[in-house]
């Protein structure tokens, strides 16, 4: 069994944000799988997707002072400068994330850890809305 | 074919620890797969999963020097610090690192590189045992 | 439908490279898949694949200054020393980006973004011909 569709989500400020919910209104063909993997995957690259801690927004805020620091902006040897300060830092950030994330589906289920939930990492100013292409395999 | 398992593995010292062999010993069933792919998933946010060099210990012990000083406990500018100073850098490290691997399969094997095994990263002081969930689907 | 193919690539120097067009044309078959997901998996440990923007060379450039910054040679600390000062950051590089990628696939292709590619990041200054492991299951 092959599910596929794709979806924009609507726009989030600069930072890590939790998307499951939305992710799973869009895919509720989810229920009839026994077993298989779901895979999302976004269509851009200065945002990107991981996996981590649900439930303490302030992981998220963590997340986003870590990886400004962890990549900052106006590097004096970044020569890619013309889309504006936070644009090559957004690419970097995206590729340490990843562009898709694999989760196991389980008796129509995300077979996730309880703590578990998908982040947007919106690494943009102005990002705007962000297109996803989830695909769901399984039997 | 859709295979799959969820798994407890013992439990490890913080650090970069070689599973490779945990894994394949609970998904015997692999040995009928032509061709396929082999996902790993962790149910956690404190710990991580990757491919990297099986041979020399040493190089699982500079992972863990590398990222202890790329991702520091202690920084000022942590929130999310209720559960230890261990805590927040292993949310982050989970994510660089990443929560599930996608190996090919041919021929009734992994498909890796010679030097490639799958590491479990534990990066709380005592993560406990941590669950996986090892998916195949193939022909 | 499972396709698979192993290709070695032309090889590159230590940096970042677009491969897309290299790597669409050793899986001439995935214009017969409706829906589906291609993996790409690389067998080293020493490089690695992502997804980034591929019409600015720059973009690689600067990916190839931030990761000699965030990932130094010769630190003190390092103990897996043997096979030069490359190999070691080669290896963290390596987890930090990834072994593999997923990429959707709809109508016949490939389903990234319009400013999305596939690098091949070679981290070592000799890394010579990589191989990959190219597996598309779709219908």
């Amino acid at each position: 069994m092959w599910l596929q569709t794709e979806i924009r989500l609507a726009p989030r400020s600069r930072g890590f944000h939790l998307i499951t919910d939305e992710v799973l209104a869009n895919i509720p063909q989810l229920s009839n799988v026994n077993v298989g993997i779901m895979n999302v995957f976004i269509k851009h690259t200065s945002a990107s997707l991981t996996i981590n801690e649900d439930a303490d927004p302030t992981v998220r805020d963590d997340f986003e002072s870590y990886f400004n620091r962890a990549v900052a902006e106006n590097e004096p040897y970044y020569r890619h400068m013309d889309e504006g300060s936070d644009d090559m830092p957004a690419h970097i950030k995206s590729s340490l994330l990843g562009s898709s994330i694999n989760i196991p589906v389980t008796d129509g289920q995300l077979n996730m850890g309880v703590w578990q939930g998908i982040y947007l990492c919106e690494h943009r100013n102005q990002g705007g809305s962000r297109s996803l292409v989830i695909t769901v395999s399984g039997e």
